[in-house]
């Protein structure tokens, strides 16, 4: 049974995209709604993530997802199948989301009975860091195969995320992966980012994952 | 010692990026100049894919090499220690190159000479590939860690490009990805693309893309 919605976000009208964020992210306050950005390459596990994180999490805490993609509705399936109410943007060919799309898709999706929202960006390290979509906090996927030296290629994407998440630690022995270069190397970029090793394949880490984020729910 | 330059490169004055990159494609065309623009991921494994190739056809071609990244010279470096005349391309945030872009690159990687000239873009499957460079030819490489659904995903970079490489074939054991699934996935989006499976860090493949690249360079 398919029970999620696949929404077309236009392009916002407001020309200034971060004071939009800002009100976006006080009207989320205000409801009690705790708005999380996710952001990555394609295929570093975003999904499997948010799987792994709603089995955890989906007994304490009401949550939904809304997943971004250029195309295709299979991330929103996989979101429904687990159980989230879930709804799929398709942003029209654009490689980011703003504020303004953000809460299209929030009023699409339905938040006030919601104490956690999932917004998973599409697969990009470039654009997606540019645009404040008034989420309550960034966290950044980072997966062991796309190599410890991203956080120098790809600057921004790391300044504006709280968390970086390392994961798929479960082939470390397959890949010239070395975790603390790769943790200096994010933390010579944002000294305050935490960063935490997981693998959502095997579920290692996910426990501390899933603390940090109660942590900053209640903070 | 480092014998390679790094260049800003300005956004393009031109409107219509099609015209101009078609303007680029005719010039190489006359100069004899092969200009191939490679598309992926971030950490996909362009620049190692790079290196092998230099291995397998620096004897037989004159080769060049322009690596666009939005900060770092990380790559630019290897290509110089690989043996290649290279430059480095910074894009100022931007996240993808067009034609005046890739034209500022070549005029300063000098191009008279060379058969041939790899054009490495930022690592993104969404923006490069709705701009043309003006390239010969566009290659999309596609890594086994990312997943067979990418074609799904981002389609338009599947439909401009004529050769898919799916990188890291030496770690299929231990992810989940059907080759077949993938090739079809692909042909799908790209009924005319061809598709080579190769491992740069085993050389897998490396013969065919290779002789693929040959074969083009001819036609």
């Amino acid at each position: 049974m398919e029970d999620y919605r696949v929404i077309e976000v236009k392009r916002s009208i407001f020309e200034d995209n971060d004071a939009d964020a800002e009100r976006l992210r006080q009207a989320l306050r205000e409801e009690n709604t705790f708005l999380v950005n996710i952001m990555s390459s394609p295929g570093a596990g975003k999904t499997t993530l948010l799987e792994r994180t709603l089995e955890e999490l989906g007994g304490s805490l009401k949550i939904g997802v809304m997943e971004a993609d250029i195309d295709s509705d299979v991330d929103a399936k996989r979101m429904n199948d687990a159980g989230a109410r879930a709804i799929q943007i398709h942003t029209g060919g654009m490689c980011h989301l703003d504020a303004d799309m953000t809460r299209q898709g929030l009023k699409e999706l339905g938040t006030k009975d919601l104490d956690l929202v999932f917004l998973e960006n599409v697969g990009n390290l470039v654009c997606p860091a540019e645009f404040d979509t008034g989420a309550s906090a960034n966290v950044m996927l980072l997966s062991v195969p796309e190599g410890d030296d991203k956080p120098l290629k790809y600057p921004l994407m790391f300044q504006v995320s709280e968390l970086v998440l390392i994961n798929k630690t479960d082939v470390l022995p397959y890949f010239d992966f070395d975790m603390e270069a790769c943790r200096a190397a994010i933390l010579e970029r944002n000294p305050a980012a935490a960063v935490i090793p997981v693998s959502a394949k095997t579920g290692e880490g996910i426990p501390e994952w899933c603390a940090w984020l109660k942590r900053r729910i209640q903070s």
